[in-house]
């Protein structure tokens, strides 16, 4: 292992260049740490006329990222090309299959092929690494895999999409609307021009899916997540949320249950006191529990050119050192392959807001349309008269099961007093 | 590598016995997640009619902990005894020096004689772990020589002694003063009968020179660490300290400077908007700012049998994968030997709290006595009459150098309307 670690890198976007920054900035320092010296060999990219402020002198240019993959000179291919499919998979697969090391920061391919792939690496004898697909530079899956390896995972839960964090956390600062505040991040460059992924909750629900298989040592789910984004999330609810002592948060959350494994990501009130609602701005945080060692809380920022090439350039280390481990925690065929927990299943504490005439009777029906459900009301929030003759209720429930509280939804959906689609938010509690 | 790895333990005190547990406890986990069995050989203790609550059937005891460390049915020695020196250190060096791994918990062993160990381990091609000996449960040695690797360190600090945490949140929460909740903390087991090496900062210290030695791949240097304890911290500092925002802390922080590098343990008036402020109770907290990954941190319990005994197996499960690491990020003949920054040069800002006769003239004297040293002004806080004649008087400063300070704070003494000592607690910004 005395040789140098031979690189291929596909992708020169943002964090195709800050590896090859960091790789040349702190050359010396990484073959100290890696314990032999890091040689980028060749890369690959769309547009080779695109500036990107590095320099590329004796770096050999593959007009086919697929070359990476098959080329004699390279040890460890650095997949940074992004997507579920195309030729991002084929070259991740292709460079398993021939033996060498994978480093990738694709969180949707490992979303979708995550199992397939680790038992692909165990086949051929790689390492498949990919630390930069979950909360850029936090360190998150080493914790999982290594540093809290002598756990059984109870629960992990995070902030794990920066841009819909930024919104949220824009929101309440500023009292604006989601529309304005989704065009003003698109503006400054924290949300995509298609921001449905972000907002949507998607990219959360990718990482999620990889989180959960890391920590649970589980067959990767995708689908298995149930998933909704921030863009129904008024600044009337932030308010409210603020009068109740909490904060809403993006969350996505894992844990097991006797129904299966139960993945969620949706907008969460959060208490004031749990520390991840003190993660503001484009910080994502996640936090894992474990039965012997408690409660634990990683953060720092989820993307970014920096952050992003510290996790790509550990992985390469690891790999440098020759440090295997499964992708997943236990060997490709011992991951479990755990149903996914019916959201119908869940049981926790939400939060409602209604708009609703006002007129006498009206909260009595609510009430009524919990009551049959035998969902027990924890605190209610009337505001005063109106001029339209709409007003805003708030009511927190008790712990319930979500089919019933969705059925007593839909009973107050249906009053003639309420006069739009109730607005539904889970509470957490930690 | 598929043979089981053998473990002796020597200390059977709350950690060693949580170790023993978490290994029988998830033992088919361990064995699925290290690729191999781990089995417990032989263990050592003082005493061994010990209530302990583990079950050491088939474990050979050894009356002499030493024996472990030649014993050739022992792969890995878990030193679990404490102290710098003694049965610990005559332990961990025979074990190494026999070409056995070692994994520790000995924060004071390793802030004494880091370096040398490990130069030790890595003649005889062992392994030097010591995850648990830093902030409990949280992987952030792990973090620091791994999945920040790619990053040169710019800036450290943490919460790193619970029962100090502990007791600054209880006397912010309370009003009570230090030496009422000390004995509380001491009646609840949050603190030791002799409690001297936690409140007076020496434990936090020594876990600040291990965590610096491997942040800037440095010879661990203890000697060069700064330490102040949290004796003098009154519930009106804490008082005034929320008035301006701020929480009183007692940090560990590191950092390179022109003049060397520095390491101080100290209170410390960190404002409400940095995320360690929150952390509060036994949690600890380490931050680690890198050039490429930006801010980031980690936080959970720090002492504990369960979060202690995660730390140990993960140390263990390394060793079963054979995950070499230099100690201290670099080989041990390629450790830094950086000089130690004088506390004199130290930059940063200032709060100071004085009891004045309540007369004109005095902050006329005492703001002479800053500007003479060219510190000027940040804030002023002045208490109206009293009765007694006395009255607090707090200033807050722009940075400054730490010699000009304590010139200023002697001067200060010195003048006839104050009353007792100054109080000067340290300003962060993070």
């Amino acid at each position: 292992m005395t040789g140098p670690l031979k690189i291929g890198i596909a992708g020169l976007g943002t964090v195709g260049a800050g590896v090859v920054k960091l790789l040349a900035e702190h050359n010396r320092l990484l073959s100290l740490r890696g314990g032999r010296r890091l040689k980028l060999v060749a890369v690959s990219a769309r547009s080779r006329t695109r500036k990107r402020d590095i320099d590329l002198a004796g770096v050999r240019w593959e007009k086919d990222p697929l070359a990476l993959a098959t080329a004699p000179d390279i040890d460890v291919v650095v997949e940074l090309i992004g997507g579920s499919g195309g030729v991002a998979r084929r070259l991740v697969e292709r460079a398993l299959r021939s033996g060498k090391h994978v480093v990738t920061a694709n969180k949707a391919l490992l979303a979708m092929h995550g199992a397939e792939l680790a038992a692909l690496a165990e086949k051929r004898g790689g390492i498949l690494a990919f630390e930069a697909a979950v909360a850029g530079g936090i360190p998150i899956i080493k914790a999982l895999r290594e540093g809290l390896v002598g756990n059984r995972v109870t629960r992990l839960y995070g902030i794990l999409n920066g841009t819909c964090n930024y919104i949220l956390t824009t929101m309440r600062e500023t009292g604006r609307d989601f529309e304005v505040v989704l065009a003003e991040a698109q503006a400054a460059g924290y949300a995509e021009a298609d921001p449905s992924f972000d907002v949507d909750g998607i990219d959360a629900a990718h990482k999620l899916a990889v989180l959960t298989g890391a920590a649970f040592g589980a067959k990767v789910n995708f689908a298995g997540v149930h998933v909704e984004g921030i863009r129904r999330v008024t600044s009337m609810d932030i308010g409210f949320a603020e009068e109740l002592d909490h904060r809403i948060k993006l969350l996505g959350l894992a844990r097991e249950t006797p129904y299966g494994i139960e993945q969620r990501v949706h907008p969460c009130l959060v208490p004031l006191t749990a520390p991840i609602a003190h993660i503001e701005g484009v910080f994502n945080a996640v936090a894992i529990e474990g039965d012997f060692v408690g409660k634990t809380m990683f953060q720092g920022r989820g993307a970014g050119q920096g952050p992003t090439a510290s996790a790509v350039v550990a992985d390469i280390i690891d790999v440098a050192r020759g440090r295997h481990m499964p992708a997943f925690v236990v060997p490709a065929d011992r991951l479990a392959d755990k149903k996914a927990a019916p959201m119908a299943r869940h049981v926790g504490a939400y939060y409602i807001r209604l708009m609703v005439q006002d007129r006498p009777g009206v909260i009595a029906a609510v009430s009524r349309a919990l009551a049959q459900e035998r969902i027990s009301l924890e605190s209610m929030i009337q505001r005063g008269r109106s001029e339209t003759g709409e007003v805003p209720v708030v009511l927190t429930t008790h712990e319930t099961e979500e089919a019933r509280m969705q059925r007593a939804l839909s009973r107050i959906a249906k009053l003639k007093a309420v006069a739009e689609e109730p607005c539904l938010i889970r509470i957490e509690s930690f």
